[in-house]
């Protein structure tokens, strides 16, 4: 059975006890500046500051006692690793990180302080996998894959499901950051399957510097071991073989920003919004500044994805 | 008729439509720390960034048509004079802002960006008060005073009004920073006449380089043409007349903190919370984690008042 917005409602009765229903935020002079309505989702204060808490509470609360008892083990720039560690303390299961070593500070502090065992490695999708796979070998740990896994697709989709019961009108666009996928596929399944084709569109932002969800979703060929540089850490992932399935089948279209436009739109958000946002959660506000034509007079609800990042080493 | 919780009430029906109903938040982490069990009231997210909005709104909407016409002024170290320009522009009439050249360049900017015209005085409260009774004679425009007025006590009273719906169990104790006094004075006449005398307690907290409240408070007495030197700038106006009277019935204390305390907090608030707060909002937090004992295993809403400060120049 394919994915649907079933297992997205089931994964949203399973962690609603856990997580926070984040509110949804505007700003009238963001509004004005931009010319469209911009209704955000502000995930950056969800449980562990950022969305993957959806996704990792799903993953672990789905796990059956015998399997969960060996622990669990995943690779993350950082996110995904605090939200797995959330969710496994909860459970009380051990669970081990692996984190490529140029994640942010905060971020590695961030898993460690949940509890969660680090080890480290370059930042490449091989390096990742390698090490995750000699970890399940040695310790018999079941492996909660950041993106690549229907149980972390349908909990992220939840940002998109609670979007929806949240707003008060219909929105003609929801955009959500692209790095593994999980999130975009997961809220494109939602508002696909409850909105209908047509009724509103699903866009992907991801940064010119991490553009292999781009590549991919253009050619129709997944790209594989491509290695990002970009300021958006939470984007340096590869799109996975399910969310590559997803996202070309329910996304409308995805769309790249640059490095200083993702800065510009982050420093505008923490100005506008008073929240703080890391890089990764300003790609799809970055994407609509470089071309505002195109959603001039739209409502547009944007995923802000997370919060994490070192308060003193600000990119401005 | 002295002021009361029916003023606020109005106020609030008055106000309703054009401010944020904003959110209250917590942190498990936070509460885990020091603990006790925090809601924060964000009207850092409020119209404006601060919750100003609401007493600037409250008093605008208020006036009549004719003595509206020729304008309103006020002096302001930056929020409420954001907060009257909006709340002016809102009902079409001129405004005109006394500030202080002290005050940080992003509060002069949003002044500014709202429509008022800026008059930049020193650092006095002799000096502001010279300048907007100037202003008056010169243009017969009314003052709309930051704190020292009924319409503005009672709509930042607005602030608990809420905070009591919102939370779902009673609290042991509401903290509110204490500057002018307009908050606190507001905060404390609703939680003392909804709740009666002893079920909760009102806490004003204040940095200790900027102590007239506490001083006044303690000694019976109101200080006056006190120049206060600290971090929060929100903070550097000293106790009205009004405010005095009500604090002195109706607050159960007022305590202080220091300037790198105010820092620490502010810190922890942008890390724990994902908002940010400029450093007056921080300091009922900072208080708090100077005496934890006191507070340990009590249940606390604090109101974070505004989020406007510079970002390229963080005290850290």
């Amino acid at each position: 059975m394919p994915l649907s917005i079933a297992d997205v409602r089931d994964a949203h009765g399973r962690i609603k006890p856990y997580i926070h229903r984040t509110p949804m935020l505007q700003s009238s002079q963001l509004n004005a500046h931009l010319d469209c309505e911009l209704l955000f989702k502000a995930d950056n204060m969800q449980k562990v500051g950022a969305f993957k808490a959806r996704g990792a509470c799903n993953a672990v609360f789905s796990m059956e006692e015998d399997s969960l008892s060996k622990g669990v083990v995943t690779h993350s720039s950082g996110n995904h690793g605090a939200a797995l560690a959330w969710a496994a303390a909860m459970r009380k299961t051990s669970c081990t990180v692996v984190m490529p070593n140029n994640a942010p500070q905060a971020k590695k502090d961030a898993v460690i302080s949940y509890g969660a065992t680090v080890v480290y490695c370059e930042p490449t999708m091989i390096a990742r996998e390698g090490a995750v796979a000699s970890l399940m070998q040695q310790f018999g740990a079941s492996l909660v894959h950041p993106y690549d896994d229907d149980r972390i697709i349908a909990g992220q989709g939840t940002a998109a499901l609670e979007t929806l019961e949240q707003i008060e009108q219909p929105i003609d666009i929801l955009m959500a950051p692209v790095g593994g996928g999980g999130l975009l596929g997961g809220c494109a399944l939602v508002v696909k399957q409850s909105l209908g084709i047509d009724a509103t569109q699903v866009i992907g932002a991801e940064p010119e510097m991490a553009n292999d969800a781009w590549q991919g979703y253009k050619s129709g060929v997944r790209v594989t071991n491509f290695v990002p540089n970009t300021i958006a850490d939470g984007l340096r992932a590869n799109l996975g073989v399910r969310n590559f399935e997803i996202i070309t089948e329910h996304v409308d279209d995805i769309v790249l920003t640059s490095e200083a436009r993702i800065v510009e739109a982050m420093k505008l958000i923490w100005t506008r919004l008073k929240i703080i946002v890391e890089p990764s959660a300003a790609v799809p506000l970055a994407a609509i500044m470089d071309q505002p034509n195109l959603y001039r007079g739209k409502r547009i609800a944007i995923i802000l994805t997370g919060g994490n990042l070192d308060l003193d080493a600000l990119p401005w």
